[in-house]
């Protein structure tokens, strides 16, 4: 398995708005396993995205997706840049989807 | 919702039998809806765990659980410290379990 923890740094009053694009976004991902969007409880314009993916490879296919061309473009306008991004590699435990999100 | 994003980092040479034991706590964690660990891919002695939790009282009660109190009993040796931890609002996403972790 291969896992993102990035943390997106958005321009003031413009996180709920971003968080709709990512979330929207989402349908159709194959191999993906956990795509949680979820606001810093501290920092009112930062934004935590959680991922894990069957495969690095699954990640970097989903980027050419026409959907996902779509959210990077309509929200990278917001998008003030990305303060942490950690790649990991999930062992396991719950939550992890067995269906692509659809 | 409510998430935890947390590295945990560990002695070294202690990273597999700590995840073996997070993974095996995770039975039965009432309001658990994402409980993923991972290995950080750049630092040896690095753990990732990312929580999503229905509320704040379900994750503090699993605190008091009997696996759970285990779990951290047969871990703390291991464990040097927390140099990361950010409590999180999950707004939605892929993976997220609708039944408890069994």
């Amino acid at each position: 398995m291969y896992g993102l923890i990035s943390r997106i740094d958005v321009h003031p009053g413009q996180r709920d708005s971003l968080a709709d694009i990512l979330l929207e976004g989402l349908t159709g991902l194959p191999g993906c396993l956990t795509y949680v969007v979820a606001k810093d409880s501290a920092n009112p314009d930062a934004l935590w995205v959680t991922e894990v993916w069957d495969s690095q490879a699954s990640h970097e296919s989903s980027l050419s997706l026409p959907s996902v061309q779509a959210a990077i473009a309509k929200g990278r306008p917001m998008i003030a840049g990305f303060s942490e991004r950690t790649v990991t590699e999930p062992l396991g435990g719950h939550g992890l989807a067995s269906e692509p999100a659809s």
